[in-house]
């Protein structure tokens, strides 16, 4: 049995961007899995990984944290289930895919929605989200939401290379879903558990790719606590 | 034997951009070719291809143009050949690469370099090629210079991913190059043939990393006529 540390919310919201890609990591490669909710604010929880981040896994006796590092430790150790990279150049280029996402979308998502994930997390992580995310965001809580449609329109034109390509091509992968596409669902799947104002519209070609992403694995994303 | 169709500029310069991708594709593939160049105001010259821009290749009977689809071809036509994708997740994530390129990098270094290559075009397209870039960037190409620091930290900001990502593994592709490779470079080499300014400083990983391009298939795309 595999064991996943993330973060834990309000009413059993499991929102901790990365650990959605390994979420669907795990449900990619055909595992059984159990969760453990932590505490953003408890590092004592997960000293033990010797890290201060989830998500992490044990496997067995393997202890992986960072979810590039799982995503590459369940490739290696299920190489006869369905494959996350398809090889090492698309081990390659979806870790180009990896930093992009991180580098230029986590943070645009970040200022549209942090004051909503801060009424949701666990109560005793309140005060530390606060004081952490307004360090990241140069900003308050309270001005973040003031600015939430300048924020929109940065994140628009971050994503907007996806919305082109997935006019072109129904998933990140091509023909058929893999990691990639779960590095991207786990900004838009932070989101959708911790913010009530859907981030896309309906005509938007990455709202239905997100639609078919939360269908997956037997709904598997979709049948979640959410805002 | 194939042959290639791209741009011609001044002295030999050979500066499309999306040719360049289809240059190292060929060489990649350990193909031999000959190419012609044609000017980018001289649309009678390729309207054998049923289009209006360059890179065309013909290979035998067949005409391909678009630098994507030429990929595919080559890759679908000359599969004993070094792999330029490494199968269907690695083509799919190298499209979504491609698309990120064409959108979020190739306009900054359009807007850095644009003065520079109108010097360096054919005489008989300056005219043809002022007035398009012009549209294209919503100013004159003598201000365009003037905003050419500007430009630059837009540029540096666009391709700042990537330098995070170099500073992980050797090539886009990972451990070996591949086609995703030539599409970033491709950026670069248009500005190496057409400007002379360097856009990027010795310490960057994507310094680094453009030199191993540069002596990559026998230092191909370092013996060329640059600015």
């Amino acid at each position: 049995m595999i064991t996943l540390w993330e973060l834990g919310g309000k009413d059993g919201r499991r929102y901790s961007l990365f650990s959605w890609r390994t979420r669907m990591a795990l449900r990619h490669k055909q595992l059984d899995f159990e969760t453990v909710p932590v505490r953003m604010s408890d590092k004592a929880a997960i000293a033990f990984s010797g890290g201060k981040t989830v998500p992490i896994i044990k496997d067995d006796e393997s202890v992986v944290r960072d979810s590039w590092k799982i995503a590459e430790h369940l490739e290696d150790r299920y190489p006869q289930a369905p494959t996350l990279f398809g090889g090492e150049i698309g081990h390659g280029v979806t870790q180009a895919f990896n930093v992009w996402v991180d580098r230029a979308l986590v943070l645009p998502m970040l200022a549209v929605i942090v004051a909503d994930v801060h009424e949701r997390v666990d109560t005793a992580d309140e005060r530390y989200f606060r004081e952490s995310m307004e360090k990241v965001l140069k900003t308050t809580l309270e001005d973040a939401r003031k600015g939430r449609a300048d924020a929109m329109a940065r994140l628009a034109r971050a994503q907007e290379p996806m919305q082109a390509l997935l006019k072109r091509q129904p998933w990140i992968c091509g023909a058929q879903p893999a990691y990639a596409d779960y590095i991207l669902f786990s900004v838009f799947q932070w989101a959708r558990v911790m913010s009530p104002g859907d981030v896309l519209s309906s005509s938007e070609p990455l709202h239905a790719w997100r639609e078919r992403l939360l269908d997956l694995h037997g709904g598997f994303a979709r049948g979640v606590p959410t805002a």
